[in-house]
């Protein structure tokens, strides 16, 4: 008997993960060309890519307090690192809401660089608490600066970042928010809500290919910023006065993940934009939950806290479930989900974002069905 | 009349630069497909893609004291600085050979750092001076660290890594070097030469294209970096920890372009391995150097300094070149070019090594000779 695991398969597997994502054909198919870095057909898509994502962001319109968007190589929690070692000056210090992995992720940045931090923690199932941010800022005036995880993809929670903001700007303090896996399909008040810079990244909610972040600023915020960095390669000024003076990248960009990005968002375009968008994703959502529900597998969250983005689910109590085999068994159906990140409950997760339709949840949830059977795991009569 | 400049045109222009290259249309086919960053699958290409770096680079025989290769998302930039912002202690200091642009990103580094340094310059057109390190080494007992850069793509000059090498070891100090645009085409024998640390990237001479770089690191060295690292983004052993862990990057890799990274690797395998690439760009350098010298250009350096990788070429001294309209004009033509990036001297640059051949280096001579002549500029009688 031969194995057929060399085999390539007749089609790609199915991500239903946090990202890299399930992206169009199209999507991938714009990366079979080769740019020069230094061309000007690329640096006028640079361009463009970076005035539509401010008009995404709905930053584009003439402000006299303009923002602009900061390209950078790297993933997304590069772009994360670079504001923190950019922006914070060295006397500053930062007040860190977390309940994952993201906020945890902040906090280590911050010990890293040396910089003064606080962590204002809640549970994982439950949301940052303003409040607390708010009598946490009228005690403590060495807070300079305030940062929060918005779609919490650790368990999928989403966070409250308009009231956070609020408090932030209440208390006069600067206010940097992680939206890696929410900008493009969530809905953000960024000038409203008072956030200063919110980074993502290009392989999330757009659904380009992973390979770059992007960092929307207060212009007059990132200006003011200067000489404090603590690296080149994540200066974001220095990125920044670099498309300012010649259209380009001051290092290598990954130019073909560039061009898929760019055709992603046409394609976010052609999808109604984040609303339009949204509104797939929430429908994905709904369809995997009430399916799980009906296999008899329970959400984590609670629906008034739970993203559309990603679901954590308790595996089942049946002792004859193991999540390796599970895992490997919907891979092998062409179906790939993520495994948890917590550490005190046992979890895996789905994703609900990338080019994923109802129908796609549906297969998922047809293949878990079969899967529990083939495991022996006891599932509810439907 | 109409203009065409919308229209798509029927191939990509080939790129003669010091990258991103062009690359084989099966490299970015590899792109076509989304892969799980978490996935087996995926972690087994990624495993793969670290053990035939190090096949290629001769470093993977079993060996009292091993080398390990880490993966870091970012431009080859990201690289050299996070081996300085993870290797280099907090009392440190770092001597660095520049005769470039390279070399002084490199000092940069290190200010921002603010880690100690000393500046070894030779001019642009002079190769590094071991003997005037060996004397500085001599008498500055605080250097720990000696970096140089391979081939200086500023000019194209290739400096002499190996007595470099020879002489940091006699005097004991840690060696690093920069050998982006070097290696896969330039044999480099990393430890007989010394080489504790050196950095390429993925959009080189592998001819992969652009989204990660790579550091060769002596392992017990990196292993010894315990709590040195300045930022999280930029920490090689915790990289490489990450890598020995679960297989994994610790942060979202540039998925894609690791698959076209995998294809590239084997195409290098194919054409023969280093001395096989090595043999084409040189070819490929000897007809561009020849053809130009025929259309009346002086290359820059003299041949002993000059790489095969990338030549600088002064302006014709005819009024009627302009660089500007000498670059759209091979670019209207499909050959795109380089320009110069040292101050003193009018020079531009052409790349030989990507995808290209001799036949392409024809090409793009007999669209110079076309053009120089559609610019009015007088040229030698052939």
């Amino acid at each position: 008997m031969h194995s057929s695991a060399a085999l390539p398969s007749a089609r790609d597997k199915l991500l239903f993960t946090p990202g890299p994502l399930t992206t169009s054909a199209s999507v991938k198919q714009a990366m079979l060309h080769d740019a020069g870095s230094w061309h000007y057909d690329f640096n006028a898509k640079v361009r463009w890519i970076r005035e539509e994502l401010l008009r995404v962001a709905r930053l584009s319109e003439s402000q006299n307090d303009p923002y602009e968007v900061v390209l950078l190589q790297g993933s997304g929690t590069f772009g994360v690192e670079a504001v923190f070692s950019t922006c914070v000056p060295t006397q500053g210090k930062v007040a860190v809401l977390s309940n994952g992995a993201y906020g945890e992720r902040m906090l280590a940045m911050l010990q890293a660089a040396k910089i003064d931090q606080v962590a204002l923690r809640t549970p994982e199932n439950t949301p940052s608490d303003p409040g607390g941010l708010s009598r946490l800022l009228a005690e403590d005036k060495g807070i300079t600066h305030v940062a929060a995880v918005h779609c919490e993809t650790t368990t999928g929670i989403l966070n409250p970042i308009a009231d956070v903001g609020a408090v932030a700007r209440k208390h006069g303090r600067t206010f940097i928010v992680d939206a890696m896996s929410s900008f493009g399909a969530v809905p953000i008040d960024i000038r409203g809500w008072g956030i200063d810079y919110l980074i993502s990244s290009s392989n999330k909610c757009v659904e380009g290919v992973p390979g770059f972040g992007f960092v929307f600023c207060r212009r007059a915020l990132l200006l003011a910023c200067e000489g404090q960095a603590r690296t080149v390669s994540l200066d974001l000024l220095g990125q920044l006065k670099g498309f300012e003076k010649n259209g380009q990248f001051r290092f290598t960009p990954p130019t073909h993940v560039l061009l898929a990005f760019e055709q992603a968002l046409k394609e976010l375009e052609l999808e109604g934009g984040v609303a339009g968008r949204g509104h797939r994703y929430h429908g994905n959502h709904r369809v995997l939950v009430e399916g799980m529900r009906r296999l008899g597998f329970q959400p984590y969250l609670g629906p008034e806290t739970q993203s559309y983005i990603i679901t954590s689910f308790y595996y089942p109590k049946d002792p004859r479930f193991s999540f390796e085999t599970f895992y490997r068994s919907l891979s092998d159906k062409g179906f790939i989900i993520y495994p948890g990140k917590i550490s005190q409950v046992d979890l895996f997760r789905i994703g609900s974002i990338g080019r994923l339709t109802v129908t796609d949840m549906q297969s998922l949830l047809a293949a878990i069905a079969l899967t529990l059977d083939q495991m022996g795991v006891a599932r509810p009569r439907v």
